[in-house]
């Protein structure tokens, strides 16, 4: 079976790369032999042992009619939207890895691939190589999933580590990541949550049912995280991870957010270091289930590609059923009324004006605070409350990160 | 869709239950309407909401062509295996959870489904509800893989997590284990290794593509596990667990073991705690992943049975490639031989004949060790090696324990 790739970045080499290498136990596994016949890209890559596949004509692919599966591992809206359109009317099924476009056109794009009879699937677009869509939609087919939540993003959770295992401050923590090769040059999509909330969108859409855009989540990133916050964290037996997740709360509502959380040690979530990532499932039946491993790099991430274009090889003539409804109105919640608790360090002369306010607080401590910090644990409440009260003491806010059960 | 379930235990009875609560929602991801026809069991539930859907009479399931899909829930090898057959030979696809009979013939009745172009799966009889077989048929499909490592048994991982957490002696752990429901009243199967042997003999079935019969599989259980193994390991920042663990060596062998094995604290492995199981896969493309969750349970393992039955459902017409070939000749290593670091207690006088025989060893210490009691960690050699070393030495045996890199 003759398959395209479009994008010959890191993930589209691996794709071509591994299709190639492991191509007898594939055969063999999925009875289905794959072949990569076209490599779109612009530049020119005179010196790869594919160099005869190369073409950076759109055209060569789509006027095709062998290939049957094509692979899109460009990144960005356009020309992926176009492309990946074009394909599937002209009854290609397609893989995707970009996150951006699943996250954005999701919707449509499974209905272009249903209209079309054909397939579009995105495991690589969460968590790289580690298997979650399609547990979701198969193996916990049984459940009525009640919540998700993960670390979806692998450079802040290296930058994270660093800083809960080294101490060492956000701004070293972030330059390791990029001389390791973890983070871009311009890190925004990672440290500011973007990625990871792209992420827990189409998690949220395939799990409960609706399209959800990234636009309408909260989203913010770890760019705030101080060694105190760290140091705190410590003090109360956990540790600070960027989370995304989504909840359930009735048919026509979720709520849903990427912002740093306060995990317990002891935690699924809380053990997972480095730049791995981890997605927790929570089912009516199943309990809570995770899965765990590399959310990005070369091979992980094309391991993914390559069993959806097998699976598209499959079913090429009978439809996987796989999909969502568009969105709803108002079916995300407001995030600044979410209940739940708070770690709140402020600067202060007058703690006991804080605790008249919030009560009989859970005070935290760490080694060389200045004297005027304090940091304590509030009871059950939004975030829309935890501000006003604030605004009405006399402090200086440091950091508000909210505490999960996960 | 009409689906009988044959043994309304704890796993049968959450089937059916399950199907009944969740059938909208299954409906709607899976767009298949599930419904149970028939109950099979030899006794009488006169109490039940399903009372009017119990039989005794196998051939009612048998002879009932609107019955498409068959749940075996009785545990055991007879009738099971009997039943099962003449299901499969009926055209009626059937879901196992019953890791007993995958294990013993889940190459006959694989060939069987083949043979009469239905589906058996069993995703249930392996960790409970986590998703393992279909990730690694399906998500992994793209992967060699090298190595499969799991605690894949509950009660034991609940009785040494309360040796590691609270200190607690064998007997009474087991003893809490039996008061929680945890352990049954004979524990053998589970204590002394079988049960998680069949796990892995199915993993590895799987995964590496030829049947592997639980006899041939060296199995220790955790009775030989003393309070002073588990502190000898946290000595080494490590902890004991069960692991059941395959290694792929060449197409024509493998290593294949069930025991007792020392994991360093941080891997993902060693946070598995009570009665949790994981599953760690390592694949050429993907690395080390990890599932996690209840390995047991009533809706846990009902969930994977109906995710199962949902899938035999939509794949009535066309079956799913899913097998392995018959076990090879010489397939399994022998496990005296193979090559690792190992934990070694010994009572001795002579502690300097020991390390001039094991040569710079590493030397453990815990708290209020008798003064004859000698703890350390052997360079890289095999079991056979080990114990035969000691034979010539004035030692009397504490345990011996391998040491892992998972």
């Amino acid at each position: 079976m003759y398959v395209a790739v479009m994008g010959c970045g890191i993930v589209g080499s691996g794709v071509v790369r591994l299709i190639s290498k492991n191509r007898e136990g594939i055969k063999k596994r999925r009875m289905t032999d794959l072949e990569v016949k076209h490599i779109l890209d612009i530049r020119d890559f005179p010196d790869s042992p594919f160099a005869e596949l190369f073409t950076k004509d759109f055209n060569d692919i789509l006027g095709d009619d062998d290939v049957k599966v094509v692979v899109e591992t460009m990144g960005g809206l356009h020309p992926a939207f176009e492309y990946v359109s074009a394909c599937l009317k002209a009854g290609k099924s397609v893989v995707s890895s970009n996150k951006l476009l699943v996250s954005q056109k999701g919707y449509e794009l499974l209905q272009l691939a249903k209209d079309n009879n054909v397939n579009f699937l995105f495991e690589a677009s969460v968590a790289g190589g580690i298997p979650i869509i399609r547990p979701i939609v198969q193996c916990l087919a049984a459940n009525e999933v009640e919540e998700i939540a993960g670390i979806l993003n692998g450079t802040t959770n290296f930058i994270l580590t660093k800083m809960i295992v080294e101490k060492m401050s956000f701004a070293d923590a972030l330059a390791l990541a990029q001389k390791n090769g973890y983070a871009e040059a311009d890190p925004t999509a990672d440290i500011e949550g973007l990625d990871a909330c792209r992420k827990i969108c189409i998690l949220a859409s395939i799990a409960f049912g609706s399209h959800v855009y990234p636009e309408s989540v909260y989203t913010e990133g770890i760019t705030s995280i101080s060694e105190s916050d760290v140091a705190y964290a410590n003090d109360m037996g956990a540790v600070i991870k960027l989370i995304a997740n989504a909840k359930k709360i009735s048919d026509d509502k979720i709520e849903i957010a990427t912002a740093p959380a306060i995990i317990f040690r002891g935690s699924q979530l809380a053990g997972v270091s480095d730049e791995y990532n981890a997605v927790l499932v929570r089912g009516d039946a199943i309990g809570d289930v995770v899965f765990y491993g590399k959310g990005a790099g070369r091979f992980a991430t094309a391991s993914a590609v390559v069993a959806d274009v097998a699976d598209c090889a499959i079913h090429l003539e009978r439809r996987k059923y796989f999909g969502w409804d568009e969105a709803k109105e108002n079916y995300v919640s407001d995030y600044g009324k979410h209940q739940q608790k708070f770690m709140v360090r402020v600067e202060t002369d007058d703690a006991g004006a804080v605790r008249k306010v919030f009560g009989d607080v859970r005070v935290l401590n760490r080694e060389n605070a200045p004297e005027n910090e304090f940091a304590f644990v509030t009871p059950v409440m939004s975030l829309d409350e935890v501000k006003r009260e604030l605004a009405s003491l006399p402090v200086t806010i440091g950091n508000i990160i909210r505490i999960t059960d996960y």
